[in-house]
């Protein structure tokens, strides 16, 4: 017979975990309970702290339906799901690839196919172009990749975020589209420049945040899901130098390489008449560890409230 | 601007959470994303594993119902809630008190007031006595002290399980009492031996657990929640001496300590003519960290499925 205590109950827990068939279930969930022992020992959490605790999970998971995914969110604002974006990218097998970024809760697998140059936004105000190239980590240009892009409008909502809409109809597409890149490997369309946004704050994971006296906005950017046969996918998002949330995005989404500037007059434009983004991606080659996507299940589909 | 990776994510995460006023929930969201971040890189989590763990949480968090709660459950299974137990006994000012062992998911806070000797079982087979003192842990008696005490039937049910009442009816009272020590601190009741029983399996932590090839169950055992004033509450179980899952309890709450003999023939019984079971509690003095009830709150009170 044991005699369990606060240290011995770990390898207790862990022996009887040992049976798992799944040699990969068997190694996640041995360190799952030896971090989530050693954080309780290290805090000393104490019983009333545990069922706050089993409330607040409890009631992010009663806040999830089919478009809110409040357990992503929470993931993201534990910096978690940036977390494992880095990790993917390091699996890489070559370097020199673009860095990984959230694909969010706004993602929709059926955005229109548009020919390069079109605009994605039904009405803008300021347009402007984005181009350049999608490439290997040699530079050298991928022609045909797909190019998915979508982002909010010029006040900050997505098109799901839309609240003219009849309730219950699915929001109709705006601030998305999917391109080709041409022989060369290179794209351009235009769009607007979104603006920066709060995250749901009114479930418990914004109740968390606002205890935390986080502001909860995440910085102007815009989406791109990039892919080619024979290249890792790649799901990551462009943000707009100057916003004022670049620093503190409370979903840590953005890095440096991701910034992009916004150019008057750039000569190299392929589109004349309107400010412009040059930004190249560079893909590398597949690898067999999945697509990449942190939180691309399309069922994971968000709607933020109100 | 930072170049985030998959190190320094964890630092900028922890100092986004810097400004959090309260100390306490600084300091536990502080080390619980230091935990889990260092959990992701150790087992190099994937996109496509992160997912399938934001959908189990998902399933766990809307399994809930006001009758049942799968995260209790989970923590229970992953020895969470034991380690939580062993915590709160360590902080006791005094040793020589009694061990904690889980509230569990059945307890009821209005179950009847019966005089010492009562049977706590509508219908019984074989009755059992169990008697012996409420002390402090110098083994002083202590007088009045409130006895709390609930199990399954011999078939392994408790009350809230029984399939005879109406659907959405309040289960009858069974099997459960409140008794009072007396003068001396003594108590002594009658009841049955319970049986073992396994946790509910029809829902994702019971998934995870098959997954894991464990089997479920846990030995037979008979709660207590005893508290008297200046005393440190004590929620804990007995267990019965040769279950054939005394060793391996799916929820780690068995402790050698904690495990009782039914003798035959007690000359010390103070009722005669059945078998008997002696335990004494000691209590500890009062401590300023709450209840120690994992599990208590009334709202959390679980209904096991068939």
């Amino acid at each position: 017979m044991r005699a369990i205590d606060h240290n011995t109950i770990t390898d207790a827990a862990i022996e009887q975990m040992s049976t798992t068939p799944d040699p990969r279930l068997k190694q996640i969930m041995e360190s799952l309970v030896r971090h989530l022992h050693s954080f309780a020992r290290e805090v000393d959490l104490t019983p009333d702290e545990w069922l706050k605790g089993i409330t607040f999970l409890t009631e992010v998971g009663q806040k999830c339906t089919p478009f809110r995914q409040e357990f992503i969110l929470l993931s993201d604002t534990l910096g978690f799901s940036s977390l494992i974006n880095q990790l993917h990218d390091r699996r890489a097998t070559e370097t020199g690839n673009t860095k990984t970024s959230l694909l969010g809760p706004f993602y929709r697998q059926d955005s229109p196919e548009l020919p390069l140059g079109e605009c994605i936004v039904k009405t803008p105000r300021q347009q402007v172009v984005i181009y350049g190239k999608v490439t290997d980590v040699n530079g050298k240009g991928i022609p045909k990749a797909s190019v998915e892009v979508w982002q909010t409008d010029e006040d900050g909502a997505y098109d799901l975020q839309k609240e003219s809409q009849a309730p219950g109809a699915v929001p109709e597409m705006d601030m998305r589209g999917r391109f080709r890149t041409d022989a060369n490997g290179n794209y351009y369309l235009r769009t607007v420049v979104p603006l920066g946004y709060p995250i749901p704050m009114d479930g418990p994971v914004g109740a968390l945040v606002t205890a935390q006296k986080r502001h909860g906005f995440r910085p102007s950017h815009i989406h791109f899901l990039i892919g080619a046969p024979g290249y890792r996918e790649l799901v990551t998002a462009l943000y707009t130098r100057g916003d004022e949330h670049l620093e503190s995005d409370t979903v840590f989404g953005v890095t440096d390489s991701l910034v992009m500037d916004v150019k008057q007059d750039d000569p190299n434009s392929p589109m004349k008449g309107y400010p412009s983004i040059r930004y190249d991606f560079a893909l590398a080659l597949a690898a067999k560890d999945g697509s990449g996507r942190v939180g691309a299940d399309p069922s994971q589909i968000t709607k933020v409230g109100a």
